[in-house]
């Protein structure tokens, strides 16, 4: 078995778009030797089994969403308000939608969570983990709100982003000044409060 | 063709749990006549196509979440504050606990919608006629908050649904007490805005 990394994330790569596009019944090993344009027999080297192949499709999109250190590094350079929070939220969204690819796959793994305890028992561990070094990295950054803030605030984008992107038509173009309103009746009010 | 309405909403409720245990790819026409525990063929008499089942499914998952008249009466019989907000959104998220092969079903159909043009178009269009159904009933109840406070409420009730569907420890049963933190948030102190 080779291990060459820029491969297996070639390969990675392909399955996402294997699977937005044609969904869980699509995905088969030969369909992502297909359109990574390698051998037949490529896939079946790097990953032993489906399920093997699921966890790291799971891992490979939590990848692809970690924002550029350095457009990160420039957003913090902004007071501590609720108008950052805004904007680091907005960012979230619009890396969904420059990765929908990646996004619609995440949905697929969760829904073949429901039904694969293996699978499922592994996205539990890594979502909620991610929401926990969400909810460290606001609190850690001194952002305004706290925990409960920090939940809910992830909740409605996760909601907005399931809508845009399989019902596009239903918040029409409106999740980025949803997500500004969201945040000021939040935080704007609650940090008024706060200071008075 | 026969149009027994009874019995075709039994094999839209055998579709649901089909699509709800297998997923997209175990939805065939057979596999929902064996589900209802019907003759091999009843399923093709009902429905012309694949694509027309699917319509009619999603149909079946919106009747299914309908609030029972006599408990929603009853509910409305408390004050119209942010904490009747909470109790009819708590509703909505027991709703789903009761009936999450529909939801689990909805969200199927909701990927596959991003693949099939038809299909898609027929869910944003009962979605978002949904949504405004639900803005309009909230006004028009006379409860706290404006149009955006009840896009924001559904779209944090809609991630904590997925969530608790897909990858329930995360919330970890949470949701509920959720609920009742992001009315008060959201509405609750708007009120004593407003009444200041």
């Amino acid at each position: 078995m080779r291990h060459n990394p820029q491969r297996r994330t070639a390969l990675l790569d392909a399955a996402i778009e294997v699977l937005a596009r044609e969904g869980m019944r699509g995905l088969t090993l030969r369909a992502v030797d297909a359109e990574a344009g390698v051998p037949v027999g490529t896939c079946s080297n790097y990953f032993a089994h489906r399920g093997q192949l699921l966890g790291q499709i799971m891992s490979r999109t939590r990848e692809r969403l970690t924002p550029d250190p350095a457009e990160l590094a420039d957003t913090l350079t902004a007071p501590r308000d609720h108008h950052l929070v805004a904007r680091l939220l907005r960012q979230v969204h619009r890396r969904m939608d420059h990765d929908r690819a990646g996004y619609l796959a995440m949905l697929e793994l969760r829904l073949e969570g429901a039904r694969r305890p293996e699978l499922g028992a592994e996205l539990n561990k890594v979502l909620a983990a991610e929401l926990e070094t969400n909810i460290r990295f606001h609190l850690d950054t001194g952002l305004p709100g706290d925990r409960t803030d920090v939940i809910l605030l992830h909740l409605a984008v996760h909601g907005m982003i399931v809508d845009d992107l399989t019902v596009p038509a239903v918040l029409d173009g409106h999740a980025p000044a949803l997500i500004d309103e969201l945040t000021t009746r939040l935080l704007g009010r609650a940090r008024r409060a706060t200071d008075a």
